[in-house]
């Protein structure tokens, strides 16, 4: 039996988790697809995730891959694993990819979304997934500063402290904000992100919207290649990974 | 200071709580108000609310009643108390009624909604509000039986054994079925509803779309008078309690 390469797509309610990385007693989601597909093997897997989602990030379009030897064809793999999953987790698709696919780099192109709600009430069905912010936002001086993103450019000012990748330059293809009613959502498309830029971005823009920073200053924001010069974070339940592409 | 009447409008995400009401060591959505209450006004309360909400069954428009003897005006008291509650439960609107309103009685109209998924993927983020029911169902057939139960009638067939009221005669103003892509909404409006008589209802018009009971026996299972005669229950947690008309 030769071992098979697999790219799963993966969708997640993230509000129950500690994020996506394994870290000991904590439940994360790479934990429980671990878990559930070496009981599925009976044998220990590992799975590796295209983005490292924060604790209270959800997906509907991870990407995982793993090196499995089972007999199990592959059509029928995200059933099975599914099957073993908690009812928060699924696999949405299972497909065989060329050994050395190259999950991190390969990436073309992700999209994520974030949801804001400015209605005055709390909306207790939707709350786990959205920043409840009863504010009346500047749309139109958000929108002027997104534009500013869009581009090849150095985010440094948006990257946590803690990222320590070499490079902080990525390429952000659209960041549109989208009004119905109440509702505000952000779709911010790149390829690439670093570790919590996007919660950055959105954290940002709602102090645009607030008039705390003038749309103006984005552009010296992104010069200033200082995560100090940024506004807030926004909470990690508004966001979602949509999808990545390959 | 002279006690007055106050009228609650209460939605809550019904997922993690033992239902509406109070029980003994369990979390309960009227356990958490009457102790939010009795906090902010310093003094034990009582919270009676117009249905018993069964475990993991939502609102988002509930009604609850009090009698209440505090300095904070009735039109702070929505925000005071959502304050005070968790993120799950807010409270909508608070409006002083005369004493002895009739909270049970007096209530004309109740919309229930109940949400269905029938794709084949597992809907992460809908999945605490919904019945996934990976399924072809007839929509036709379960419309043609949905109608047979609108009107003045005796539904004790779709009352749970342990419901005790006197009369099981209620009326069914309309009980649609819409279909949005892979979404079904139910939506029953009548003057009062049984213990479990919506998700009976549903349960049995369920059975109907897969064929297990004809659209024609309808009839028949509401005249047995029995609860063996019609078909399963729905989960709860599809079921949302969206307003109460007085």
């Amino acid at each position: 039996m030769a071992a098979r390469t697999v790219k799963l797509t993966i969708a997640y309610d993230g509000t129950d988790y500690s994020g996506w990385q394994i870290q000991p007693g904590k439940r994360t989601i790479q934990g429980e697809l671990t878990e559930a597909i070496s009981n599925l093997v009976g044998a220990q897997v590992r799975v590796f995730g295209a983005s490292r989602t924060d604790a209270g990030v959800s997906a509907l379009g991870q990407t995982g891959l793993l090196q499995l030897e089972s007999p199990i064809p592959t059509e029928n793999l995200a059933q099975a694993i599914t099957h073993k999953l908690p009812q928060d987790i699924t696999v949405i698709e299972a497909q065989e990819v060329p050994e050395g696919f190259d999950l991190i780099g390969g990436a073309a192109s992700k999209l994520y979304q974030y949801l804001i709600y400015t209605g005055k009430k709390r909306p207790v069905l939707e709350i786990r997934h959205c920043w409840h912010l009863p504010a009346k936002l500047d749309v139109e001086a958000i929108r002027k500063a997104a534009a500013k993103l869009v581009g090849k450019k150095d985010f440094k000012s948006f990257a946590a402290a803690a990222d320590k990748r070499v490079s902080s330059v990525r390429t952000i293809f659209r960041c549109d904000v989208i009004e119905e009613g109440q509702w505000l959502y952000f779709e911010v498309e790149g390829d690439g992100f670093l570790y919590n830029m996007v919660r950055n971005i959105v954290g940002t823009l709602v102090d645009i919207g607030c008039g705390r920073i003038a749309p103006e200053q984005t552009e010296a924001i992104i010069q200033a290649r200082d995560r100090r010069a940024a506004g807030g974070i926004a909470p990690p339940q508004g966001l979602c990974l949509m999808w990545i592409k390959y």
